[in-house]
């Protein structure tokens, strides 16, 4: 198989930046640096790892103030086999791109949905005139900026760059402290790391059911960072639960936590044990 | 001030059809039939209530498939002075629409993203070969599809009618068992219903603080149909915590709970008590 890394594409999104990062690391680990190969969504990079098109994936899985993205979990949970390889967390800094330096021209704003809700306080004092238009990526309208001046977009640095455009405003986002949480999804297990990833589900309606799973963490003295309920797709108010632990799963008080919720879920899945670049 | 339900809009959105639905009923109360204005968006909806441009606002919470909305959770929280008046539950049934009789020669579909993720595989078997284009809400482009027969797009039966097109196909969805739920926000508490929503955060990073939150709601015998964690927005791995119970804000065994959670979370907000039309 050829060395590669699937991502969130095309060049210039965020996802590629932490693709970047994470090949970086591998790069003081392998002689042949892996190619990057962009995908148009995150469930076709899970994919991609899946079939064997790829041997690492890199996906966006949370953000600090957009909350999770939904598409990473719920295609990582149908795919089943791949394991979680490693954790990365980037800043996100957004930049206002294009051609108009008066500002009360600018008709349309271009990006990701996630982009322009994190600027759209930003946006509705700068330029309350624009439409907003939610795009599949932040870099889907680059290359046609030029050609019309009454239209923004947001993009990342590095886009801007990439495409070389004028860079109107940085940073934009309305919160400062703006991070985006991406992991590296691979076939095979790795060596257990610091923080380990449950999915599980539990019998419906039954009171406590989701607290007797989470009692079992809290009785063995371990932090759960993270829990996101996502819905099973069966009927409404039926779930799959997603839990973060910041412990390994070497450790012996997750290895007992588990067992015991084993006995009290439908399905119980350990999506990888990890250490975050 | 004049009795109105803003809802997102434009006219053939899901959720004008749950404002109708809730106008319906209301209509059984009161003279005169109130108004509805359409908005551009979830947050907009909830701040016209709040800021009284509106009596009622109506906001989708959560789809069976795609998960919640977090626009709605993020905006009530943010304004906190709201109640939820009611709950309501719709089907959605997803039309494909468009004049191109031959599908091959589709080249875009243009829906919501919720949309378009939820027939995600009927798009990728039917019309293979379209760019999938997401827009700010499902009926935005379907003014102009009699102009262009290469661009088809997914919308209610509704707003079929409305804007008279034809329907290619129905129903679309990947999952036969598609529903949403709405919420009716008001300014003024209702009677305590038989439904009680909570939001509230915990001090960061204590192992079990969420679970000791739950166990009270467990102890009570208080079944808990859904929780949903957010970000704080402050930083990485800071939620705040949405929760669903089944049960009246009138029952001891709510108060109960309740005055116990107070003394263990940072903040506590009751988002209403209802019940579900």
């Amino acid at each position: 198989m050829i060395c590669t890394i699937a991502y969130l594409g095309p060049p210039g999104t965020y996802t590629e930046l932490a693709a970047l990062t994470f090949r970086n690391w591998l790069g003081q680990q392998q002689e042949a640096p892996p190619s990057l190969i962009p995908y148009a969504t995150n469930a076709r990079v899970i994919q991609a790892v899946a079939q064997g098109e790829a041997i690492w994936g890199v996906v966006p899985v949370e953000n600090s103030i957009e909350g999770s993205v939904p598409m990473t979990l719920d295609t990582l949970w149908q795919v089943g086999a791949l394991q979680i390889h490693k954790g990365l967390v980037l800043p996100i800094s957004h930049a206002f791109l294009g051609y108009s330096q008066n500002w009360s021209q600018i008709t349309t704003v271009c990006a990701h949905p996630q982009a322009l809700a994190q600027c759209q306080h930003w946006l509705a004092s700068h330029v309350p005139q624009a439409d907003l238009t939610p795009t599949n990526s932040n870099t889907e309208v680059l290359h046609s900026l030029a050609q019309n001046p009454h239209v923004a977009a947001i993009a990342s640095l590095r886009a801007a760059d990439l495409y070389r455009l004028p860079i109107l405003a940085h940073p934009i986002n309305d919160y400062p402290d703006n991070c985006t949480r991406f992991w590296v999804v691979h076939q095979d297990a790795s060596p257990a790391g610091r923080y380990t990833s449950l999915g599980f589900s539990v019998y419906a309606n039954i009171p406590g059911a989701l607290v007797k799973c989470l009692q079992a963490f809290a009785d063995e003295q371990i932090n759960m960072s993270r829990i996101e309920s996502r819905p099973s797709k069966r009927s409404l108010g039926d779930y799959l639960f997603f839990v973060d632990l910041e412990a390994s799963l070497q450790d012996i008080t997750v290895q007992r936590a588990i067992a015991r919720i084993e006995t009290m879920t439908e399905q119980l899945r350990i999506l990888g044990s990890y250490d975050i670049l």
